[in-house]
C-alpha cells in the first residue's frame, strides 16, 4: 500500500517536505531490542543536508524523536513511532513553482492523480520523506546486530556522470566509503568526482550516477520463490527511492552478453558449506539468498532541479519558462548512499522475520 | 506475500512443475467483465514450450480450466479460479538433479529455506508457475478493454546477447512482433537472432538478452507516491519474472551519463493537454504516470540449464559434476516476452482500480 | 481482503456452489509437515451434507485432490491447493430461485453488489464455500500437532432453538461430542435435540442455536495488543461463517450483569505459573491469551431456506411468492461444528507463526 | 495487522498511555475532503475523560495536530497524520501497578507475549489508543459527508448492567443522545443510570453494560461475500475495542429462539426499491448490505479497574493482594459510545472505497 512498507517488519512514513512533521510508525519490531535516539539521529545526520561543501546547503535540524514503542531504550515489541519537525520553512521560494510545472518532478503528476497538490516544496515527493525510512532502518539495523551479528550492509558511489569508481564488494569497508563526501569506496576517485560536482554545481547544472551496494553475511534462504523474491523486494524498494530509474543484480544488464556456460556459477564444497565458485547470481538464486554476496546496484538521474531556464507549462494550463531558484543538490548521490542501504536493511530484516514465521 | 501479487487487483499463484496442477485465483475482479476460455488459452499459447523451432521442444497441452467466478463468459465478481493440469510428468529425466544441485538454479536455495525440495523440475522455481500469471494477466487485459479502451502494452525482443535490435516505442504493433517466433520488434534482426540461438543450442549453450515493452495511452494519475510507486511496482513485477537480473525505465542506467539539463523533459501544452517533449522520464514521475508512453527495459540472464558438464555439489555436501539432460530452452527470451507484458498489465490493472477507491 | 483470511498462515478460497469446483490455496504453511489426503477427507466428510438424518440428504461426493506444496504426504513450503469437484449439479432445483429473491438469503445483496449472481445455487453465500476453510484447517492442525501438541480445540452444539445443553468446557471431550449426530456436549441432549429437529423439519420449517468451543492448552502471549486482538480475529471469523448473528467470549453479553468485582478473574500461583481463579475473560486478556481456556459462543440463525409460502420480490422488481423446494438443511448447527472448530484453527494457527516472527 | 485496521480506508495507530504522544496515520483517505483541527477535536472530545460527573476526573487536554496530509483544511490524498500528546504523566500512582498484574488487565498477558511492558499505566492498552481511532474516524466522517450524505451513524447506551433503555433504532437522534451524561437514548432511564453509577463508584465499584449502534442510509452492495463480511469486520471492529466481551447483529442471540418462518425477512417493492417487511437481519444479508439499517449491539464487562482488595501475583510470581488506587471510570459505556461509532464509521468507509474499485 502506498505508504506502508514490508510485512512482517512495516514501516508506514507520513509527511510533506513543509507541514508540521515527517515521521514514520514501525510495526513488528521484535521486544527487548536495544535502540536510543542516539543511534537513530546519528543514522539521519548521514542523509542530512549541509552536511558537506558538495551537498544542498539548506539547513536541516532533522531532530528525531521516539514518541511511542521504546521504554529506557528498549523496544516494547509495540509500534515504534519516530517524528521529526518541520523548521525551515521557506515556502517563499517556491511560490514560482506552485504555479508552475517543474520538469522532471512530479508538481504535474499530483495534480493529475489528486487534483490538489502540496502548494510548496514537492510534497511527499520531497527528499524528506525518505527520513522516515531511515529512521525506521536504524532501528532494523539493531534487530540485526541483536540477532545476525555477520550481516553486513554497505553502499557506495560507483560512478559519478562518466567517473567510475573501482571497489572490491568483498572487501571494501565503511571506514573508507566515510572517509570521503562522496561516500565514494574508491579513494582515488574522491577528488575527481568532487571537482566535477563543484563544476557541474557552479555551471547551475546537475549530475546522477550509480550506486553499488552490498550484503555480507546474509545467511542462505531467506526471500519468497515467486512474487517475494528477494531481488524483486530489493528492486521495489531502491526503485521507490526518488530519482531512481534502474536496478541490477549480480551480472545485471551485462550478464546478458554472456553465454550460459559463461554465466553459471558452480557450486563447490568449502568448509563444509555449499559454495559458489563465482557470483554472477548476485547472492541471490530463484528469488532466494544462497549465502553468498548479494550485489546489486541503482541508477540515480541527474536531479531534477537546475538553475537554467527551462520551459514548462503552468498549473492552468499556458506554456511558459521556470528559472530554478533555491537551494539545490547538484548531485544526490552521497545523500543517497545511507537511504539505499536503509531500503536494503528495511528488505532483509522483514525477510528475515517472515522466514522465522515458517521455520 | 510470497504468491500473492497486487492489492485492488489480486492474484494468487500455485503449482509446482510436475504436481497435479499449476493455477491461480484472481480476486478482486470486477464484475460483468466478458471473458472466454479461449481468450484466456490464446494468451497461455504464447508461452507454450514447443511453439517454435527456436524454444524447448517439450510439449505442454497447458489447457485451463475456469473453475469459478465466471458464468456464461462474463465474470460474477467473486473469485476466478483457473487450473492448468500437469501431465507431460517425465521425472526420471531429472534424478540426476534431485541429488545434485544444478548451478544457477534454485535447487540450493529451496534446501536452504524449507529443508526439503519437489524432488523433480525446478518445483515453484520452474517457468510453468508463469501460466497463471498469464491466465491472469488475460483477464487483466478484458478489464483494460472494456474500460479503458486505449491502453496497450507491447513488449519484444530488444537484444539476443549482442545482436540488438532497433525499434520505435511509440510505433511498433503487435502484428510486427507476432510475425516472427522471436518476438523482436525489428524485422532486419529476426533471422540473425534465430541463427544465434539455434548456434548456441547446437552448442549445448545458452543466451539472454533484453526485453523492452512500451505501456501507450496510459492515463496520467496512476501509482503511488511513495513504497508503491508505478516503476517500483513494475520493478518488482520484472524481476519476479525467473531469470531476470535487471530493470531500467526511461534513460535507465544510461541516463546517468547525462546532465541534468539534457536529461529533464520540458513541458509543453499540446490539443490542450500537459505533454513532455522529451521522454526521458518513461512515462512515469514521482511514482505516478504522466500519460506519455511508459518504457521499460528487463535483463534476462543465459538460461541456467545448459547441456555441457558443470561443476557441482550433491545435497549431501559431496563435490561432484552435472551434465544437463533433457529438454531446455536455450533462449528463453521468446517466451518470456507474453509473461512481461503479462506482469505489465498486472501492475496496471492493480493501479487502476485502487485509482477508482480515490477518485 | 475478500477471499484471503490470515497474514502468516494465509488461506484464499474460491468457487461458487455450482461452477466446476470449489476450493482453497494455502500460502505460509511451513515446511515438511506431515499431511495425506486422507486426514484433508476425514476433516470434509464431517461437514458433508447427507451424512445423518438430520441433515440435508444432498449428496456431496467433497472429494478433495491436493494439486501442489505437497510431496510424499510431507508440505514443501510451497503453496498448497486443495480441489473438490462440484459434481451433484441440478440447475433446475433453483430455477425459480434465479428469478426470485429468497428471503434472508444473499440473493438480492448479490444483484445489489455486482449486477450478476451466478444463475443457481446460492453462488459464494453457499454452505459449500467453507469446504475449502475445513481442508486448509486440516492442514493448520497438522501444524499444531506438529509443534504445539497441547493445544485442544472442541466445538459442540450448545443449544438449538430453546433446548440447552450442560457442558463443561473444562473436560468435554471430541468422543462424546462425535458420539451423537447432533454434535451437542450433553447425551441427555441428544434425544430431545434430534426429535425437535425432524419435528421441524417435517413442518418445513427450521430452527438455529448457539455452538460453543473451547480451545485448551494455548500459550499465553498470543493475540495482538489492537486490531488483531485475539478474541477479534476469533469474532470476525466466526461471523465470517454463514448463518452466524453473534458471537461472544468468556463471560460475554451475561457479563454485563455482574460488577467489577464479581467480574475480575483474581490471579494466583498454581505450579509455578501465573493462573486465574476464575476465567471470566474466556482465556483472552487485553487481546492476548493468558493460557486459561478460550471459550466462546456462536449464534446461528434459523437456516433461511423453507419449504413454506414466503413473500418476496422477483429481480425485475415485482411482488410475488416463493415456496422453497429442493434440499434443505432444517438446522445447520451439526455440520457447523467443524467449521467453527476450522476457523479456530485458522486463526490461532495465524496467531503462532506471527508471534514466532517476533520472539 | 497488529496496529493496522482498512484496506482501501486505513489507519496505522501507536502509543503508549504514558510515552511521548499517541497517534496514528490514515493512508488512503481521497483528496479534496474538507477537514479541519476543530472537527477532529470536537470529536476528540466525546471521548475524553472528565468531561462529566460519571467518568474518570483525569484530566486529559488531548489536543490534535495534524502534522501532514491537510493543507488549508483540505486533504491532499496524502497520508494525514495526527498526533496528541501526553502531558498528564504520574507515573507515581502505578508504581504498585508496574509490580503486581492488576487482575482482567493486560499487564501478564503483555509481559507473556513481549517479555517487556510499558513500566506504567496500561501501555497499549489504555483507552488513550483509541485516540487515533477517534481522530480517523472525524476524518472518514467527512468522506461519507462528502459523497453518501445519507448515511448517519448513531451509537447509545442501551443497558448499565440490570438497566435496560428502550430505544427506537429506527427513529433515535443524536440530540437525544448527547443530551444525557450517559449517552443513553432513553430520556426516562437516564436518571436511574446515573444514579446507579454513581453509587457503584460509592462502592468502589463497576459496571457494565450494552452498546447499540444504527446505520441508517447505507446503500445495498457494500461488504464482502466471504471473509469480508460486512458484518465480521464489524464484530473484528467492536472486539478490538478495550473490555468488550461481544457482538450481536439484528436479531442476534435472541434469533436462535425463532424458527425460520419467524425469522426470515420477507422482501417487498417499495417505492421501486427492494424492501424487507422486517429487519431480524439487521441490515445485511450474506455480509453484503442491504439497504435497510444496520444495527448491531456490543457487550462490555464491567471495568477491570476497582478501588477494592483484590488477590493477584507479581510479576516475579508471588501471590500477594492489590488495592486499586488513582483515577478510574466506574462505567466505561459513555465514553465508549463515541468509539464504537468510530469504529463503525471506519468499516463503512473502507467498505465504500472498496467498492468502488470494483464498480
Amino acid at each position: 500500500m502506498s505508504s506502508t512498507f514490508g510485512h512482517a517488519f512495516r514501516i508506514h512514513t507520513y509527511g510533506e517536505s513543509h507541514g508540521g512533521a515527517v515521521g514514520v510508525i514501525i510495526d513488528g519490531c521484535p521486544p527487548r531490542i536495544p535502540i536510543t535516539q542516539e543511534i537513530i539521529q546519528t543514522a539521519l545526520d548521514r542523509r542530512r543536508p549541509g552536511q558537506s561543501e558538495i551537498v544542498t546547503p539548506r539547513k536541516e535540524a532533522d531532530t528525531a524523536e521516539i514518541l511511542s514503542g521504546v521504554q529506557d531504550n528498549i523496544t516494547l515489541g509495540t509500534p515504534i513511532a519516530i517524528s521529526v519537525r518541520n523548521t525551515d520553512q521557506r515556502p517563499g521560494a517556491y511560490d514560482e513553482m506552485a504555479a508552475k510545472y517543474r520538469p522532471s518532478h512530479a508538481d504535474y503528476t499530483y495534480d493529475a492523480k489528486y487534483g490538489i497538490r502540496a502548494a510548496s516544496g514537492g510534497g511527499r515527493s520531497s527528499a524528506r520523506e525518505t527520513i522516515g525510512r531511515v529512521a525506521a532502518a536504524a532501528i532494523a539495523q539493531q534487530i540485526l546486530l541483536a540477532h545476525f551479528p555477520k550481516i553486513e550492509i554497505l553502499a557506495w558511489v560507483k560512478s559519478i556522470q562518466h567517473l567510475q569508481a573501482n571497489v572490491n564488494p568483498e572487501t571494501i569497508d565503511a571506514a573508507t566509503i566515510e572517509a570521503n563526501i562522496v561516500r565514494t569506496g574508491d579513494p582515488t576517485m574522491v577528488e575527481p568526482m568532487i571537482e566535477h560536482i563543484k563544476k557541474i554545481r557552479s555551471e547551475g547544472n546537475s549530475v546522477g550516477g550509480v550506486i553499488e551496494c552490498v550484503i555480507r553475511g546474509c545467511p542462505p534462504g531467506l526471500g519468497e520463490p515467486i512474487f517475494d523474491k528477494l531481488e524483486a523486494d530489493l528492486a521495489k524498494a531502491m526503485l521507490s527511492i526518488p530519482a531512481t530509474k534502474g536496478f541490477e543484480i549480480g551480472s545485471g544488464f551485462a550478464g546478458t552478453l554472456l553465454t550460459g556456460s559463461e554465466h553459471n556459477d558452480a557450486f563447490v564444497m568449502q568448509d563444509g558449506k555449499v559454495r559458489t565458485v563465482s557470483n554472477r547470481s548476485g547472492g541471490i538464486q530463484g528469488g532466494i539468498s544462497n549465502g553468498e554476496n548479494i550485489i546489486f546496484r541503482v541508477a540515480f538521474k541527474p536531479t531534477a532541479t537546475i538553475m537554467t531556464n527551462q520551459q514548462t507549462v503552468t498549473s492552468d494550463g499556458q506554456n511558459t519558462e521556470l528559472q530554478g531558484k533555491g537551494r539545490h543538490d547538484a548531485c544526490v548521490l552521497p545523500r543517497a548512499v545511507p537511504i539505499v542501504e536503509a531500503m536494503a536493511i528495511l528488505v532483509l530484516t522483514d525477510h528475515l522475520l517472515r522466514q522465522r514465521a515458517i521455520s
